[in-house]
């Protein structure tokens, strides 16, 4: 076993969950394998770990995160809590349920830390090129060391690729679109709201990051916001400031035509419109093709890849659940590598498959996403040693965070939530989030008195809290 | 000879001036190897294929073109024109000095089409790794094509580099950058100057790029526009709403702190710092690694690798010449893979690259530097049978361009050459450069009536010419 070799893409969540897994096992006194994991960024936390560059970095590659600087955390941090890292043991006391991204970092940095597995990572290392030799059954792995230039091939028994799949946009066109005058970007690129004060911004898509966008901005004092969807609007209760149009039709210089006929003339666009799946360092026999889902076909249990039983995916899926998600795939992968999980033939994991896909395309509600991704997270757990916990609570608050959006957009994220982890319910937090302007871990941790709190921002353009 | 297999990366001006000389051997009767030309954009032009797209493009790659819409030539057409195919014969009448990209662009697709090296290129083709086989001396280069995701290896003698290095952005870090509220960018995301009108507008570099999207912006009406240099200011005499201070030391938020101790607010900041050579297909012991000069180290001739001399870069200079140089380039090449030249010993070869370095390090002024460029390609040219024209006088026309710009740098544009192929003198353009807004190829080549083109753009914000 010693000198079976894996290589792990990407020191994100997934990439960090997975030398987790291996390192727990080898606590438990197993041999683990000879572990390497390429990160291209100069430090983990994937997503996480947020770039005020936009484009390509400071080595020439695309930037990988997806961050700004005024994201908090859309979804109640009880959802996306590790079972063998909570919380309380990383802050030493209750916090809210909805953190700013800096606050979220330290905490994925922290579990990594308290572990030993930093030196298994290559930082600013990306990996150019994957291959598979069938003779051998070896991948070769070839890699840029982005600090020196210096290219390398390796062979490995075993690939998982936890690079992510929110880094590329995709980014349609539309007609006169280059005639646009103003600012044109996509979610991607977005580095903070504190610039759209007093302007007139149009958000493509109906989703997540438009959602999330287009509250910021309003937060931060734009003008008006509008939204264009494809399909149905999101149907919050917005404030007059904001509006949902159906999709856009043509850009005529900085006017925009809708499909109703309606028209509006605006300084900012940002295209909510989604992400790729995209692996340029895979062969197309191995690679990942899917949409954007919660069951992306061809990988058995949401991570082994049906095309070579040696390679795997974390973190493939559409996410309702995130970092305890992660866990549970690398938890079972460790255990397919290390031979404790056996899998079974093709056929009968093209019928595995074939099952969920066909449950997947029944469902009809959020609600009914919530329970698919809960259930399949459960089954993941019941196969390996990861800390079991209340799947069904936690889909009880996801449930309940769908319905807090609906009741209030604007507020949500003052709620709190109950930890199935701990059972410490969080503590609502010392500021209100509408009128939470720093977003900073030091701010956040702070204890300021009340009227502090709500005055330290006195000047600035804020929307009061409704 | 016919069963030489040669790659081409790109078709940009460099590579379709590649596939041109082969087409031009094989006209006089010479047999030629088989070329396949990978462009990974979606048509011909490379940098001068404009997109509104920044960051990726519609496929997930890293955007090529560094391209705005409001570009125009920052230099003469006289010296950058092709020697077999001339202005004239293009566009059929004499047209200014300074067109717009639009039509430079349509200039390059008119020689491409005038010949018949379309069918050489596959389109949205992106070369994925390229590495070379000792035991049998050939290329191996993996290939996605990327409107189907397939990926390919072929195998080839020959591999001429012909993608550019003006499109990966290097961005150095300023103290508290992350913390600048408004747009920052680089060069190579700016798309157009409508947006900054009544903005103050940071440029950071001294170069090209500062220079010409400074003077774009003041043309469009940014309230201010401030440059930074590191080294030396550009020294012009700006308009009292252009300034140029030294290096920035840092940002606090939107205030941005000079190294003299200068302090100022601005809206939009945009880094004018240049380009990496950055070739991400290419393994460490093969790629070109150099800063941006005009003699990059290990090319002998500028174009053959010194570490691979079935290996080939084209346009990997700094340039004062460009298509031209190109073509020389090209066409030199050519007779290399054909057998026509005989490369000399590696020693030579070295030694021959010490001799033109070591006159390089030497350079003084700008009117040395367009000597030597000029010299380059003469002696390039001698050694095939590229048309030869008068580079003595090319060099003229650029040391009038350093000197004009000196005089006018608002309205360098309108001044006028002579053509050194066809001996036409350009036509004064109808509009005057400041205050002609509408840069497309109708537009241009139109013919306004005086009044109305001096009137068009009425109650537009547009500076009155100076």
């Amino acid at each position: 076993m010693k000198n079976k070799r894996v290589a792990i893409i990407g020191a994100g969540p997934s990439g960090i969950a997975q030398l987790r897994a291996f390192e727990s096992a080898e606590k438990q006194g197993h041999e683990i394998p000879e572990l390497v994991c390429f990160e291209k960024q100069d430090t983990w936390g994937g997503q996480w770990n947020y770039s005020w560059r936009t484009g390509t970095d400071s080595y020439g590659e695309p930037v990988h995160s997806s961050m700004y600087r005024n994201l908090w955390s859309n979804g109640p941090k009880e959802v996306l809590e590790f079972a063998e890292y909570s919380f309380d043991e990383h802050f030493g006391k209750p916090i809210s349920s909805y953190p700013p991204r800096e606050v979220l970092w330290d905490y994925i940095a922290g579990r990594a830390k308290k572990s030993n597995v930093e030196k298994y990572i290559k930082f600013a290392h990306v990996v150019r090129w994957v291959s598979f030799d069938e003779a051998t059954k070896l991948f070769t792995v070839t890699v840029e060391n982005l600090r020196t230039g210096e290219t390398s091939s390796d062979t490995y028994d075993n690939v998982i690729v936890g690079a992510g799949h929110f880094s590329f946009p995709n980014v349609p066109h539309f007609d006169g679109v280059e005639t646009f005058p103003g600012q044109i970007m996509h979610a991607h690129e977005f580095r903070g709201a504190e610039a759209v004060a007093d302007k007139d911004i149009l958000l493509i898509g109906a989703s997540y990051s438009a959602e999330d966008i287009g509250t910021q901005a309003y937060k931060m004092g734009a003008r008006s916001v509008t939204f264009s969807y494809r399909s149905n609007p999101m149907g919050y209760e917005w404030p007059e400031e904001m509006t949902e149009l159906p999709l856009v039709e043509r850009f005529d210089g900085s006017e925009v035509h809708f499909v109703n006929g309606e028209k509006r003339k605006v300084d900012i666009v940002v295209f909510c419109t989604g992400y790729l799946h995209h692996y340029p360092f895979m062969p197309s026999e191995l690679t990942l093709s899917s949409p954007n889902n919660l069951y992306p076909d061809t990988l058995y249990r949401g991570v082994v890849s049906e095309a070579n039983n040696q390679l795997f995916w974390l973190g493939a899926q559409d996410q309702w659940l995130t970092f305890n998600m992660f866990d549970a795939q690398a938890w079972y992968v460790r255990d397919v590598i290390l031979g404790r999980v056996a899998l079974p033939s093709k056929e009968a994991q093209r019928n595995h498959m074939d099952k969920w896909l066909s449950r997947f395309e029944g469902l009809k509600s959020e609600n009914d996403q919530i329970d698919f991704q809960c259930d399949y997270v459960e089954d993941l757990i019941d196969q390996t040693d990861y800390p079991s916990f209340d799947l069904k609570e936690v889909a009880n608050i996801l449930k309940g965070w769908v319905k807090s959006k609906e009741e209030d957009i604007l507020n949500y994220r003052d709620y709190t939530y109950t930890s199935v982890m701990t059972g410490t319910t969080s503590v609502e937090h010392h500021t209100p989030w509408m009128i939470e302007l720093d977003d900073s871990l030091e701010r956040y941790l702070s204890e300021p008195q009340e009227d502090e709190a709500r005055q330290v921002y006195r000047g600035k353009k804020v929307r009061d809290k409704a």
